[in-house]
C-alpha cells in the first residue's frame, strides 16, 4: 500500500497519528498474560501469545479511529521465534482490520544485505517456484548510515510493490544531537541526511502531492522539524516522542504542512499503558486504549488547526 | 564471552577470520534443499531446515580452525519466525562446538527500544519469575546514529554480562563515503563515530589489553582503516569486505596491530558458496569450505607478518 494510502486513511478518519505497538508483558494485562502463562508455563511462547492477545484487542479498539499501527520490531525479537510469529500475526490483523502497517525496524546493511531485509519486510521470499511474503509491511523505517547502496534495494520496493520508507533523519531520543546536530560542511547531518533523503526520493512522487520516501523526525526537536519540512516538503514525517517521551501537541505543529497533512504522530506506551490510569485491573484496556487515542486525536487535531 | 574469549581463541587457532552464516537458499546444495522441499513443501520451514542442515556442515567442518561465526540477521528474517528458531539454532550449535558468535544485527533506536533489542541478542527476557536469553550471541553489531542513549543499553550488557560490541563507523560497502566521509567539524564521520566508539569503551577494557567495545571498519578503504586504527588502539576491528566484496589480504593489513592481533576478518559468500568452485554437486560443501577458510587463513596471516 502506497503513502498515498495512508494519506486518504488518514483524511477519512479525521485523524494523523499512528498506534505503536511496541508491548512488552508488563504493559499487558494480567487476564491476558496469567491465563497464558496458565496454559504455556513462563515461556517466550506465553509472552508471545499475550502479546498477540492484546494486539489485537488494541487493534480492535482503535481500528475505526487510528489510520495505522506500527510494530516495533525490538520487542518482538525479545520472544526469539514465538515473537517473530507474533509480529507477522500482528501485521495480517491489522491489514484484515483495514488498517496501514509501518513495520519499525530501522534496518541498515550493505546492498546484499538490505536486499535481503526489504524483501523480508516489504517484500517476497522465493522457496523453489513459490513466492512468500514473510511480513509484508506497507513501510519500513531505515536507517541511511551506510548511504546509497544501502537504501537502494528498499527503494526497489518502493518502485515496484508501491511501499514506503520512513528514513531516520532526526530522532526523538535525547542524545540525538551528539551526531545529528553536528555541522557538516556547513549544515548539521541531519539536514544533510535529509538532503539525501530527498534524493532517494527522486521519481517516487504520488498523486496525493507526497513522496513515498519520508522521514523519522522527532516530536521532541520543533525547530529541527521546521528545517527538516522545508529540506523536505513532499516526505512525510513520522513523528515519534508525543507523550511517553515528553513533547506536546504544540511541539509538533511545524512537522505538518498548512493543509494539515504531511505528518503522522506516533504514541506506543501512551495508548498501550491508558488502562494503568484507569485505577481498574486492565479489563478495560480497550476502553482505556480508544480514550487517549481519542484524546491524543483531539489534541493534535486543534494544534495544528 | 567477553572480547578476551575470542582473542584466545584467535591465537590457539592462529586465525584472526570469522566465518559469516549468510545463507540464501540458493548458496545451499541441492542434496539438502531438494530433501527439505520434499519434506515440507516449497516453505518457510523448508527453507529454515536447509539453513539449519547447512550452517550446522559449516560449523562441522570450520570449528577446529575458525574461532567465530557471524551470523547475518537479515538471512534469517527472511524466512520469518522459522528463520528466527534457525537463527537461535545456528547461534546454539556454534557455542556447542566452541565458536565464539557474532550477531551481525547493525540495531540502533531510542534507549527503551535498545534496551529491548540488547535484552533480546545479548541478554535475557523475563517472563514471570524465569529469565530466558532469546538468542544468546557473544557480541553484536551497534549502529551508533542515535548517539549515547541508543547505545548505552548494549553497553550495559557489556559491563554486566561480559558481551562485546562492534560499532558501525566506517563501512565497507562503495557508497559508505556519501556520508561517513564527509567533513564533520575538521574531521570526517567516521573518524568522529570512532570518537564516539572510544568513549564508549571507557571502563570496558580487558585484561587481554583490547576493549570490549570494537569498530566495523571494512576491507576495501585501507586509508581509513590506518586512521581509525590510531583513534581506537585497543578496540578489536571486524573487517568485512574480504573476497566477495574485492579487498584483498593487502587490504586489511593496516587493521591489525604489529602483534597480529586487533582485528578479525569476515568471509561470507567466500566460504559458503566455495562449493560452486569445485566442479561438483555440493556434496562436498564442508570440504570446499574447510579449504577455503584455510587458504583465506594462510593468505591472511602471510599478509600481516
Amino acid at each position: 500500500m502506497s503513502i498515498q494510502t495512508l494519506v486518504e486513511k488518514i483524511k477519512e478518519k479525521g485523524n494523523p497519528t499512528v498506534a505503536g505497538l511496541d508491548a512488552r508483558l508488563e504493559y499487558i494485562p494480567q487476564h491476558i498474560s496469567g491465563r497464558n502463562m496458565m496454559l504455556h508455563g513462563e515461556t517466550l511462547r506465553a509472552a508471545a501469545e499475550s502479546v498477540v492477545a492484546f494486539n489485537c484487542g488494541l487493534i480492535d479498539a482503535l481500528c475505526d479511529i487510528v489510520p495505522a499501527v506500527k510494530p516495533q520490531a525490538a520487542y518482538y525479537e525479545l520472544l526469539g521465534s514465538y515473537g517473530a510469529m507474533a509480529l507477522k500475526e500482528t501485521i495480517d490483523y491489522a491489514h484484515a482490520k483495514g488498517m496501514y502497517v509501518i513495520g519499525d525496524i530501522k534496518r541498515n546493511d550493505i546492498g546484499a544485505t538490505a536486499t535481503a531485509y526489504a524483501e523480508a519486510y516489504l517484500g517476497k521470499t522465493r522457496v523453489g517456484d513459490t513466492e512468500i511474503a514473510p511480513y509484508g509491511c506497507d513501510s519500513v523505517t531505515v536507517n541511511g548510515y551506510l548511504g546509497t547502496d544501502g537504501v537502494e534495494p528498499f527503494l526497489k520496493e518502493c518502485r515496484s510493490r508501491e511501499k514506503s520508507l520512513f528514513m531516520l533523519v532526526k530522532t526523538s531520543n535525547p542524545s540525538s544531537g551528539e551526531l545529528q546536530n553536528r555541522d557538516m560542511e556547513g549544515k548539521p547531518l541531519y539536514a544533510r541526511m535529509a538532503e539525501m533523503v530527498a534524493k532517494w526520493g527522486e521519481g517516487l512522487d504520488t498523486p496525493c502531492g507526497y513522496n513515498q520516501i519520508g522521514a523519522v523526525v522527532g516530536a521532541t526537536y520543533p525547530e529541527e522539524q521546521k528545517i527538516i519540512r522545508e529540506l523536505l516538503p513532499k516526505s512525510y514525517f513520522l513523528v515519534p516522542g508525543y507523550g511517553a517521551q515528553g513533547a506536546t501537541a504544540k511541539d509538533i505543529a511545524n512537522a505538518f504542512n498548512d493543509d494539515g497533512l504531511g505528518a503522522i504522530v506516533n504514541s506506543s506506551r501512551g495508548i498501550m499503558c491508558a488502562w494503568k490510569k484507569t485505577g481498574n485491573n486492565g479489563e478495560d484496556y480497550k476502553e482505556a486504549a480508544r480514550a487517549e487515542a481519542i484524546r491524543m486525536r483531539d489534541d493534535i487535531v486543534n494544534a495544528i488547526k
